[in-house]
C-alpha cells in the first residue's frame, strides 16, 4: 500500500488546499450531531423517515415509485431504516445454451447494471455459445464454511482439544443437524498454530447460499464445544476470519466456497473469424499475455471481467452482491485447438448463490428467477452451471474485443450514444 | 482449487443422479435455439421483449413498476436489452460524524441491501464512533489504471522500445489530454518481462470513477504508439489484465487503485463496555486472532467484512457494484490504547467510487447522493472519506458482535423477526 | 514486477554505457565456444577439469584442502562435473530445549553460514528458551505431494477421468508402493480446470524429505494410468507446477508439504527483561507492527527471519538448501500473557527436512547430524520439532533485538570486529 | 494451513505413540540442561568446543579437514562458536554464452550442491543455449530497502510525519550518505495505514547484495528522525517487516529487491528435437499447463525450479543462500515463436547477489567467482546476468526432460548410479 515519493508530494499538494499540513489537524466538533432517525417498519415510520432526510418529491419519486408503491412496507421488513428502495435497469441476454450435469436448455439470462455496454457485450458472447452448441458445465463441488477460533492456555491443551474434536465429528453434525432442515456439517478442518486453534466447520447448504444457514450450525457447535470439551478455552469466537466470508483469499480460491463449477466450449475457427472479427492465434496470444499480466499484478487466479456478469447476474436475481468480493475470482483459459478452433474456458470455484432465502424473496427477483426458469428449491446447482456459462460468454467476448481493437470504441459508442449531442459531456461522460 | 478424494467421491455421488458418471455425456442438442430478443429502447420495444419472455403481470409490475413507470425508456437508454429495472431496499443510517480532509460533518448514509441485520450492524458502529467524536479520515494517494501490453520481436527491441516510451511520457500525456478534460496521464510505470512489455498508464480521473476516461485516454496513447514508435511491436492490446481492473489484486492493494483512504477513531472504554456489551481487551484479542485468521486462509490484507458495507453504498448511490471485486480490500486494526480505550482504524487502497458518471445519473442513485449531500462535482474525494468511516463503523460493530457472543443471535433475531410465526421457514429461512 | 518511471529512466542511464539504447543491440558472436568440460568421477578426471578451467594453487587448495584429500571422489560420484568442495563455516549453538511429542532433550545445533551474528543471535534465542523452561513442540502433518497433469478432449472426457480415478485409488496406491519400501501414497486431491486435470498425489516418505521417492512412485501411478484409464488423455506430464515443490505457494502454506511443526513457549517477564533489555509490552508492539507489515508487503505469512535459520541448519545437515524457498514460510506470533511475561510461537508448514538420503551422506553433515544425535532413520520427526524451536529462538532474539535498538549494532560489532582496524572496509565492510 | 478430519485422525495416530493424546502433555524437566559452549575464536577455543560436544575423529575430519586446516581460525573470525567447516560439493557447467548489457562472453558457473542430476540438468541447457547463440540478457531495475515503522499518536500526527519526512528526502540522504561509500539512498515510499507509517527506504549497494550496508544507512537516518521530526513518535522501529527481507513477498515480486534480471533465448526447432528429444509444441503445451497449475496453487510468479539453480550458484559464490527464500520467484515463458522454434524466457525481480562482502571473502567463494571471471568490484550486474541465463537453462532443461518423459529417469539413473549394487538402498535411497 505504499505511495512512491513523487506521488506522496503530489497528493500532500492535493491535500494541502491552502493549509500548512505540518500544522495538519482534522476538525473536531463540540457540536451536538443531529438526531437519529426513528426505527419502525410502518408507512408511517417510513414517512418520518424521508421527512426528517428533508427529501424532495423528486427523490421521494425515484426511491419510492409512486404513491401507491405496495412494495414499500415489505422492504422495510427486510431491512432496518428503510426509506424506500433503488432502482437498477435490467437487461436479458440470450438464448445461452447450456450443456450441463443440471443444467440443460436454453436459457433467458437477466442482468441488472447501470454500465453501458455490459450487456450487449455478454449477449454477444451468449450468441457465439449457442451458436458452438452451447457451454458445457461441470458442478464440481459444494460447501460452505463458519470458522470458529479458540485460544487455549498452552499448546499442550490444544493439543488435547484438537484430538477430543476430531473424534467427535459426529456429535457436532448433531448438533448442527439441530438447527436446520437443511444444512449438513460435511466436513471439519483444524488449523493449529501454537495455542489458537481454528476450526473450519464446512457444510452443504441446500438451495440457498447459506451463510446464515452455517453461522447458526456453528453456533451450537459452539455450545456444545463449551458444554462438552474435556479442555476449557481461554476464549472462543463463533468466526475467527478463517472462513473467507465476503472476500477474495487463496483458501476459498484453492477449494471450494459456496460451489464450484467449471464450463468450457470449443468455438470453430469460421466462428470466431465472422461474429468477433479476429482468430483463434491472437486470441490465445492475447490469452498468454494477459495470464501473464495477471501473474505479473498478483491475482488471485488469471481472467478477465468475472465480476461484471457476476455482479450483474446477483443484482438480478437477488443474490448477496457483497459476494462479488469472494465469487469473482477463478480462471479462464483460450487455447488453439487441433481442429484449428478456440478452446475455451473457465472455472469458478466460488459461487455464493442460491435459489432460495436471502434477497430471491424480493419481487423484481423473483421475476427474473422466473425467466431463467430457476426459481425455489432444486435449482441452486443449476443456477450455478448457468452462471458459469455467462461468465464464459462474457470472457469470450471481451477478449474477442480486445483483439479486434474494438475494446474503447465498444464503450465509447454506448457512452455517448446514450447523452445525445451534448459534446461536453460525451467527452468524459461516463467511468 | 483442489478436491480431496473424500469430497470428489461424495460429489461424484451428487452428480450420478443414477447415471453411469464412466460414460458421462452431457446433453447435445441439435434443435434450433429460440429466437433473440429483438433490440431497442423504445416502450413498444421494451414490451415486445417482456412478452417474448412470457412474463406474467406480477413480473411486469415487479420490474416495471406500473404502467405509469416513467423511468424506463430512460433505463433502456442506458442498458441494452432493457426489460425494466430491479428494484433493492434501501435504509439509512446516521448520523455518522467524520472528520476528514474532504468530508466534515454528519453524514446520514444510505444503504441498499436485501440483507437483514446489515443496516442496523452498521447503524450501530456509526452511532458508536459519533459518539466518540467521529471517524478522522485521510485520502492518501489517487489513480485509476490501464495496462496496454506489447510482444516485441527480441528482447532488446523490447528494451529500445522502453528507453523509447521512457523518454517520451510528455508526448503520451498530450496524446491523453486530448480525450479528456478531467483526466491527467499522471504516471506511468514499466514492466518487462523477456519480449513482453506492459505500461501501467495511471490517471487522475476527476470526480469520476473513471474506467472508461481511462480506456479512451489509453486508446489515445496506443494510437500515438503505433504512430510514432521506432520500434514496432508484433502485437499490443489496450488492456493486457495488469490494471487490476474488476479484480482484487496484489498491485492494487500495494498502490492505490481508484482511492486510497485510511480512517480511525478512539474509542472510550466505557463507550465499548456500553454500547458493545465487551471490553476493549476482548477486542483486541479478537483482532489478534482474526488478523492471524485472515493470514491463514491467504487474504489479501486483514478485515472482517468490507465488502457488505461497500456493496450497500454502491448500490444506493450509482456506483459499479462489480467493483466491489476490487475495492473489498484493505486492513483493519484494533488496540488497546494508553487510555485504556479502544484504537481502531481501517485503510482501503482502493476504492473505485465517483459522484459524476456512470450510474450515478439514476434517478435512485441522485437521490442517495443526494442524501449524503454529496452529489456531482468536487465530491469524490469526500465520498471516499465518508465510505471509509463507514466501513469503520462496520467493523466495529461486527467484532463487538462477535466479542459479545452475539453474532448469531442479531442474524437471527433479523432473519426470524421479519419470517412472522412460520417455524418451520424460521428454522432455515435465510441465507 | 513494475518500474516507476523514474526509476526507469536512471536505470535507462545506467545501461547505457555511453551507448544509445535506441540501438541497443546485444553482443552476438560467431566466435566457437570454448570446449565442454570432460566428464567422469575419477581423480584424474576431477584434475583434468581443474586444469581446463585453469585454476591456479590457491583455488586448488580452497576447493580441494589439500593433496590429500580423501572425499573428493565421492563428491565427484554425488554430483556431476566435480571440481571439489565448497566449505562454509559452521558453528554450534546450545543447549537448546525442546519439550515436543518427538524431540524431547537438550539439544546442541549446528549452523552452517558466512553471515556473521546470525550464530550469536540464534544462540541467544536458545539460551532464553531454555532458561524458560524450553520450546514446546508438536509435528501436526505429513506429506510430499507430486502432481501429474493431464489435458484430455473435452470436459466431459476430464469428468470420466476424475470418476474413474477417484474410485481407484487403491489401485494407484499399490503401483505406487512397488517402488518403495517407505514411501505410501495417503491421499489424492483432484483439481479440474476445464479439460485440465491435476492429481496431487501425496505421499509419506518416512524420514527421508522424499523428492525423489514422490517422483518415481508418481511415475509408476501414471504408468498405472497410461495402462489402464478407460479415458486417454491428449497429454499428460509426471509433474505439472502443482506440487509446491521449490517454491513457496499459498497451497503448501494452507496444508502442509513435507512436515508441519508448531513450536511455543511462555517467557517470564523478569527473563525479557535481563536478557533482551526490552518488555512483553514492547515486543507485542513490535509483533503488531511487523505482522501488519507483513500484511502490508504481500508476503506468504508472517514472521521475520526464518529463513537465516533454516538456510543455516539446512547447510550444516545435508539438507536441500533449494528447499529454503519453500520451507521458510509460517507464521510467528507474541502476545503478553495474563501473568505479565511473553507468549511466543511459530508454525512451520513446510519443513522439507529428513534424516536419511540426499545430503545427509555428506561426512560433514553426517557429523552435523551426530551431534544433533538425530542421525538416521526414525529422527526425522524429531529433528523437524527442533528446526520449529531454532527458529523459535530466532524470532525471539530478532525482535528482541529491534525492541531494545540493538539491531544495527549487533551487525555492526559482529561485522566490523571481524575486520579489525582497516576503517575504510568497515564503513561499508559487509553486505 | 488447514488439516483435513481424515489426515488429522491418522495424525494423531502417529502422535499418540502408546499414549492417550486426550491426557496429551510434554515433558518438563527440573534437570539442569549441559553447560554452553565456551566463545572465542582461537584454535584452542575450537578445540576445546570439539571436545566438549565429544566429537570423535571421524567427525572433526569431516569438519576440519586434517589438523592442518590453516582455514579454520579464519572461520572462526567470520562466525561464532565456530567448530569447523562443512563441506558441499561443487561441480562446474558451461560453456553459457551470455548476451548481456553487462555479461557478455562464454561462462563456466560453480554449481555446489549435494542433489544428482541437478548439476546434469543445468550443464545440458547451458550447451542449447550456447548452441542457440546464447542467452540474450537485460538488467532492468536495482534496489535494497529497509523500512522503519513508526507509530504516532493519531491519525493527524503520522500526516504530519508524513508532510515531514516526504519533503526532507534530501537530509534523509545526507544522513545515508555518512555511512556509506558505496550505498546510496535512491527513493522512499510511505505507507500509511492509520497511525502507522512505514518508509520503505531504497538503496544502491554498489557491488554487494547490501543488506547491512541499508541497515546502517536506515539507523541513520532514524537517528535524524529522532532528533529532526517535528512530530514524535510513540514507538519507533528500525525495521518493520516491510522489506521483504529474508521471503518472498509480493511487494517485491512486483517492484524490485536486489537486482532484476530478464534473459531470453529463442531456440530452433532442429535444436530442440535433437538436444531435449521433444518438440516446441510440446514444450509449450506444458509451459501452458504448468503455468495454470502454478495458479492454481497460488504461487508468486510461474516458475519451475529457480530455487535449484539460485541455491547452487548462491552456495559456490558465497552469497547468502538464506536468500534464496526472496530470490527464487519470477517468470518463465516458452511459446512457438513464427519461426517454428521456442522462444523462452525468465524475468527474476529479486537477486540478492553480490560480489564483494559477506561470503565471497570465503576461499572457496573467491575460487568459484574466479572461475566465472567475476571476482570484486564492478561485477554485480554482470553476475546477477549469468545468473539469469544459467536460470533459463535450467527451465529449458527440466521442462525438456519433463515433455520427453525423461524427468523421472534422469533423476533415477543419477541416485542409483552413485549408490553400487545396494538394491535395497536403491529403492528408496535418495530424497
Amino acid at each position: 500500500m505504499a505511495t512512491s515519493r513523487k506521488r506522496a508530494l503530489e497528493q500532500i499538494d492535493i491535500a494541502r488546499q491552502g493549509r500548512d499540513l505540518g500544522q495538519l489537524s482534522l476538525p473536531t466538533s463540540a457540536a451536538k450531531p443531529p438526531p437519529k432517525l426513528r426505527a419502525g417498519s410502518s408507512r408511517r415510520a417510513i414517512d418520518a423517515r424521508c421527512a426528517a432526510l428533508g427529501l424532495n418529491d423528486a427523490s421521494l419519486a425515484a426511491l419510492r415509485h409512486g404513491p401507491a408503491d405496495a412494495s414499500i412496507e415489505t422492504y422495510a421488513e427486510m431491512v432496518e431504516q428503510c426509506i424506500g428502495a433503488v432502482q437498477v435497469p435490467v437487461g436479458v441476454i440470450g438464448p445461452l445454451r447450456v450443456r450441463g450435469l443440471f443444467a440443460q436448455g436454453d436459457y433467458f439470462v437477466p442482468l441488472a447494471t447501470s454500465e453501458s455496454a455490459l450487456i450487449a457485450s455478454y449477449d454477444r458472447g451468449a450468441a457465439i455459445l449457442t451458436a458452438a452448441g452451447g457451454a458445457a458445465a461441470l458442478l464440481l463441488n459444494e460447501g460452505v464454511q463458519r470458522s470458529p477460533g479458540f485460544r487455549f492456555a498452552s499448546l499442550e491443551e490444544a493439543g488435547r482439544f484438537v484430538a477430543w474434536a476430531m473424534t467427535h465429528f459426529d456429535d457436532f453434525a448433531a448438533a448442527a443437524r439441530a438447527t436446520t432442515r437443511f444444512g449438513e456439517l460435511v466436513d471439519m478442518r483444524v488449523t493449529v498454530d501454537g495455542r489458537f486453534v481454528y476450526l473450519a466447520c464446512e457444510f452443504r447448504t441446500g438451495d440457498a447460499a447459506g451463510q446464515n444457514m452455517a453461522t447458526f450450525a456453528t453456533e451450537a457447535i459452539c455450545a456444545h464445544i463449551r458444554a462438552e470439551s474435556p479442555v476449557r478455552p481461554e476464549a472462543m469466537f463463533l468466526e475467527a476470519n478463517l472462513s473467507g466470508d465476503k472476500k477474495a483469499c487463496a483458501q476459498s480460491f484453492l477449494s471450494v466456497r459456496g460451489r464450484k463449477v467449471t464450463a468450457e466450449a470449443l468455438l470453430p475457427r469460421t466462428l470466431v473469424e465472422r461474429a468477433l472479427r479476429t482468430t483463434p492465434e491472437r486470441m490465445h496470444e492475447y490469452w498468454t499475455m494477459s495470464a501473464v499480466g495477471g501473474v505479473l499484478s498478483g491475482c488471485l487466479g488469471i481472467q478477465g471481467h468475472f465480476a461484471n456478469g457476476l455482479a450483474a447476474i446477483a443484482l438480478a436475481c437477488g443474490q448477496d452482491v457483497a459476494c462479488v468480493a469472494e465469487s469473482a475470482v477463478g480462471t479462464t483459459r483460450m487455447e488453439v485447438d487441433a481442429s484449428g478452433g478456440l478452446a475455451v474456458c473457465v472455472t469458478l470455484p466460488n459461487l455464493m448463490f442460491g435459489t432460495v432465502g436471502g434477497g430471491t424473496s424480493l419481487p423484481s427477483a423473483d421475476a427474473c428467477l422466473g425467466i431463467l426458469g430457476l426459481r425455489g428449491t432444486g435449482k441452486a446447482r443449476a443456477f450455478c452451471e448457468v452462471a458459469a456459462a455467462l461468465l464464459l460468454a462474457g470472457e469470450i467476448s471481451i477478449v474477442g474485443a480486445l483483439c479486434a481493437d474494438e475494446f474503447a470504441r465498444a464503450h465509447r459508442t454506448r457512452t455517448r450514444g446514450r447523452r445525445g449531442n451534448d459534446s461536453r459531456r460525451t467527452k468524459d461522460g461516463s467511468s
